[in-house]
């Protein structure tokens, strides 16, 4: 008990301070937890709220290992770091989760889909290949093997003009699969094997960016491909084994299928609305599962609809917020600013979420959000 | 525009550094607000978050106006402040809420009555005198005029043998109310003039303590209580024309009447429960208050009960929680521990909220975690 995360000198640690860490310190204080953050930009968005702060490089091996070494837990809030670092501090008895073997697993695409493969969890047919594959049959899904991030190292190639702007990098190429909906789960998994799941959501993408644009929460689907969805969440956290949150993103197909997309070892985007709209949120889980606690009730709240502020097209520089003031007018909104000062074209800039007794009438509201809310330079 | 607290460089500051200011912090990251914190404890609550943090007296006229000096907006989260340097920076440009008259008039329990009586707003009979009064009729409740606190400075008189413990200073002696319930309404005006309440708690205190030990969302009372009881907060906040939050705690008289017994001008013990409970939390609302901001729906979202969690009566130094994993696997409950290190007997170490679909039932849950949570020393 001595070295309980919330009762004396407990020291936990996160690889990234964007705004998924920051997300974790405003729920972490109420455990009392330290919080200390590595992150490469001074400017990070948990640079204030950390009880400490390093710069450094996420992917460099010794950056890693001596920001670790007194740490008594390490975690992460973005998948692209140094593993074999992670693994040398797990053999000096630094407790990391998720584990690096499955950091390792989902930064490659292509081990992942393989994974999928071998534990028969549905996933769209695939082949690996090392360079751009000119015999593939169009339309086809491109996705870098290593190193996409956020919309980014993907691609749907339609026709023949397309193939021009084929990545020449070792890849996945797969089927473009033609769905009804896309879907989330949210699962946790904690250090003595306990599981639970969120309920599902529906995403909304941007197209131009590949970004989540809206989540609603409840999705709306029968009961059968709730629970399907869910299964699927479940298996593929038992079939990792991970300790922590898997965001699983799913296809529903037209036929009423569901199969895994893409999977992310941490607190998702699109479990944002967790945070007003559940009994426990996706932060909270996360350090429940990490520390080995109690998995928390997942249940809605109330019916919510998530917004993303993406960063406005044009504008590049110094953020400057447009229409808060019409937007905290709006009941059941809450706004999340990350304390980003600078934006450009569609970064994440924050999300506001609303809550509602209806979801239909939370949608006009996040609709009329989307509209007010300007993530702009001067 | 330039100056709006979510944009730029604008500079928030609290006087201290507790659990109050630390909860406020915890929701003003969701809008980039920069929060400077003067406090006289190296080891407040809130040193680790706050963007700056600077140690000193609050009652010291120097400290708070160089403090005060380079921010845009200044608050309190404790009303024992200097207010002759808040009157000094106000004059110097810097926004001061809650406005300094209403911090001296509430700073003195004789002047704070004397404001209920002047403009009708129902409160118990009193008389004020400058030491003790012996020729006083009994019970009586005497308070201290100036620097009672969480329960100290409040003392009942029910007979002859209590008077020998009787205050020898400035204090205010009232008609002691055998009440049916303690209820309290949180109240917020905005710059603008907005004025909005939360719905009526009820609370159950610690007699040893007297300290809120249950706090009870929505309260047992009729529609028509209700009514009064927000109509009296409104009443009193109209009439102060306070800019921030009030918290109204109230008596309910055996014959259905309401009366003012204390207020507080800052975010209270009696409104913690919405930050779960509610749309808008008590934290956001105040931020919305001092900022000019849209106050925010009170709405509640589910029934609630809070416990305090108070240093338990015979641990005096390091604190220890015992029993937080029972706790944290009771489904709605949500643990806030307040970063204290040391704990003393009633020492307001951390609360709870439970939600739960019906009161009775959070209820329960309530005196379970009672039962389970201690701070201890080892």
């Amino acid at each position: 008990m001595d070295k309980a995360f919330y009762n004396s000198n407990f020291k936990l640690g996160i690889l990234g301070g964007g705004q998924l860490g920051r997300m974790f310190i405003q729920e972490a204080i109420n455990y009392n937890a330290s919080v200390h953050i590595l992150d490469p930009s001074e400017l990070a968005p948990c640079k204030d709220i950390a009880t400490s702060f390093t710069q450094g490089d996420l992917m460099d091996y010794s950056t890693v290992v001596s920001f670790g070494q007194n740490l008594d837990l390490l975690t992460i809030e973005i998948e692209h770091v140094n593993v074999d670092a992670l693994e040398t501090l797990e053999k000096e008895g630094v407790e990391v989760y998720p584990q690096p073997h499955i950091l390792r697993m989902i930064q490659d695409k292509g081990t992942q889909k393989e994974f999928y493969k071998e534990h028969s969890i549905p996933t769209a047919p695939f082949i690996l290949s090392d360079s751009f594959d000119y015999n593939i049959e169009l339309p086809v899904v491109q996705k870098l093997r290593k190193g996409g991030y956020d919309g980014k190292g993907v691609q749907i190639l339609r026709d023949k003009k397309d193939v021009t702007h084929g990545f020449h990098e070792p890849s996945v190429f797969e089927d473009l699969i033609d769905f009804e909906k896309e879907l989330s789960v949210i699962v946790a998994r904690n250090t003595k094997g306990e599981v639970k799941t969120f309920p599902v959501v529906e995403l909304e993408f941007n197209p131009e960016a590949n970004l989540v644009e809206y989540l609603f929460s409840p999705a709306a689907i029968s009961q059968e491909v709730e629970q399907k969805a869910q299964d699927l969440a479940t298996q593929v956290a038992e079939s990792t084994k991970v300790v922590g949150l898997l965001a699983v993103e799913m296809f529903l197909t037209k036929d009423g299928e569901v199969m895994v997309n893409e999977i992310a070892p941490r607190p998702h985007n699109s479990g944002h609305q967790t945070i007003e709209g559940n009994i426990t949120s996706q932060f909270e889980q996360y350090l429940r599962a990490i520390t080995g606690m109690p998995l928390g009730d997942t249940s809605i709240i109330a019916p919510s609809v998530m917004v993303n502020l993406l960063g406005e097209k044009d504008h590049t520089g110094e953020a400057f917020v447009e229409g808060l003031e019409e937007v905290m007018a709006i009941s059941g909104a809450t706004v999340h600013l990350y304390g980003k000062w600078k934006t450009k074209p569609y970064r994440k800039m924050g999300h506001v979420t609303v809550v509602d007794k209806e979801l239909e009438s939370a949608k006009e509201k996040a609709k009329k959000i989307k509209d007010t809310l300007k993530i702009k330079t001067r």
